[in-house]
């Protein structure tokens, strides 16, 4: 059995999308600039596929810029909006528990003068809101806050965290990075109210590669990149056009199915923490076991355990996770951002991210918990000697 | 008949290259910086295209870095290279002829208070050698000059260009935007001795969405986003794993029939040029009809038209071409291209860009220059009126 349970990292591209991806490389293959009918042709697969994103947001079509991915947006709308504003202010707030797409802006703005607020977090990532009051000046142009933490799913009260904010400076833009949140989390921007929303396709089942960013018709942003004009000049380049029909695919599937899929995730997750629970001592939970966490990610530390080790413990029995957020998982030392949160070192050490989709199943977490329960046990034994 | 002639706009995938790409879709879906097998699986796929890619380029494999395409690939280089060379003189330099992603770049900097030459050309757009000789200073940090240019396929001298740059002022660096060339002409950038090169799949029938920058060992940048360190933080965010490798595959291919492949587009080329000059009259050929010229493009004037009259009379036979390049057809006016060439309006208004592939036959060019005549005729005819 294969059992791959590292979603937040990435997805497997779902059928119909690719079926639909070999469809634009076989027949659409025209640029969306050319005058001709093949250009035309795909301009309206990629209009179609920003309607189906707009609707499943809650936003305007022209409100849809598509990406090469996450921590494009992401940059496109935090360096976009602070080199647009810089003249009215050089306070920018941000928190300690940010993905280094969103974190390191920051600290390149840092060097370069911006005076910058992390937010602390309790010890499961949810921010505090009164420090967050209590920050923001009329000096404040632009807070990131994300909507869903990527190693323990942690859910920002993103409702509130704008209020508090646009009460006390109706200028101060709010970016959130919703890369783990979107098509896990129902998402209304409208009511929402923020000025930015950063997504990547391939965490959710549509290619790596290409991503989107809603910015509200409200905002102007400075281009990161210059170019033709594409995306009305807020991304130049020729469009990823078998990317983003697969990504509308994905959506259009999604916002279909979206509360089976989730229901589903919810509820084998719910089943692998249970036994989990059940199975293994001495262990901690190091997300919400409730609706402040993410539907699909639960990340336990099994103390007295390396987390490394039992990665590649686990991967001998095709099972496939992670020690934190794979995007950092290449540089050795603890996860930076269990750390902010205020974990223990030996918490962090033997914590590991369990992410499901709804292509996971019962079978799986059995079998899972069962080799878990085997392997902890064997690297206990080693690690006591 | 269906004769797709607009190669320079973007081409047709190769069906190996689809097969590859549905191959990662399916089976190799890990996050390259996954720490388990199905992240290093696919860390291996993208360091086998890097591979093939730099063979190809004759330079060090970690001299290549992935990036989402042209347009992305020339600012990383120009804005990466000025950003960090800004300090040390304030004078950059391109050409008239240059594509968006390069003249909007500089466009930008000179409105932030840079010097910009921008180098005047002769009417088939070669550069002037003694003009770029002069205005080199010990205040010039970048030289941008393309390698082909994308409307008439004009190559530039680059051999010639660096040494009398670099005779000038040694650290002046030197970007080639090469996306029209590469997979056209043989380049050997150890060779040719430049510090930057960008190229972009989808011009050589790898996807959309991806693209590659070659960036010298000898030069620093600062990054154009920020994120997880990706692509030796060169370029951060997931990588695009199913076009990266989609472009080794379209690159291995390539490298493997170069010469087959640039021989029949030569002569298909040639076999077009020679018909249209026996079936239709007063015709300006806009592109050089010698070695100067790229194999696969060749623009014409057929004056007493209209050319956007005539893409549109040619696509009811399924012939699709452009009117100067994809990227700016959308922007009604007519090309600033051709314009800062010298070519006189009557002659830009009934240009037509043909670009070639090696999928063409002699078929399709009977078909295209019969079809051309009927309309042309008719065209002349209601324009005389």
């Amino acid at each position: 059995m294969n059992v791959y349970l590292d979603n937040s990292a990435t997805t497997r591209v779902r059928d119909e999308v690719i079926n639909e991806i070999i469809d634009v490389f076989k027949k659409n293959y025209g640029n969306p600039s050319s005058l001709h009918r093949m250009g035309f042709e795909v301009e309206k697969k990629v209009k179609n596929a920003r309607v189906i994103i707009s609707k499943f947001l809650n936003v305007n079509e022209n409100e849809i810029f598509f990406t090469s991915g996450g921590t494009e947006s992401n940059n496109i709308a935090v360096q976009g909006i602070i080199n647009k504003l810089k003249r009215r202010g050089n306070h920018i707030v941000t928190t300690k528990i940010e993905h280094p797409s969103i974190m390191n802006i920051f600290k390149y703005y840092e060097l370069n003068g911006f005076e910058v607020t992390y937010l602390d977090t309790n010890e499961f990532g949810l921010i505090n809101l009164e420090q967050l009051e209590k920050c923001i000046t009329e000096n404040t142009i632009l807070a990131a806050i994300m909507m869903v933490n990527n190693e323990n799913g942690t859910i920002q009260p993103i409702d509130e965290i704008r209020k508090i904010i646009k009460a006390k400076n109706r200028n101060t833009k709010i970016h959130v990075d919703g890369i783990q949140a979107f098509g896990k989390l129902k998402v209304d921007l409208k009511k929402l109210g923020i000025d930015s929303f950063s997504f990547s396709g391939h965490k959710f089942h549509a290619p790596k590669g290409v991503g989107g960013l809603y910015l509200s018709n409200n905002i102007n942003i400075e281009p990161v990149v210059y170019g033709a004009g594409q995306e009305s000049g807020k991304r130049a380049g020729t469009e990823n056009v078998p990317g983003i029909v697969g990504m509308g695919k994905a959506v259009e599937i999604l916002h279909k199915n979206f509360k089976n899929e989730i229901d589903h995730v919810s509820e084998i997750k719910q089943y692998f923490i249970d036994a989990v629970k059940s199975n293994i001592t001495d262990i901690r939970f190091n997300s919400y076991i409730d609706e402040n966490c993410a539907p699909h990610v639960v990340n336990v530390s099994f103390l007295g355990t390396k987390a490394e080790v039992l990665l590649h413990y686990l991967e001998n029995y095709n099972i496939f996770i992670s020690t934190g957020s794979a995007c950092s998982s290449r540089d050795k030392s603890v996860s930076k951002i269990l750390l902010a949160m205020g974990l223990k070192e030996k918490e962090i050490e033997g914590a590991i991210r369990f992410s499901f989709s709804h292509y996971n199943n019962k079978e799986e977490v059995d079998y899972v918990v069962d080799k878990l329960k085997i392997c902890i046990s064997e690297i206990r034994k080693i690690m006591k000697r």
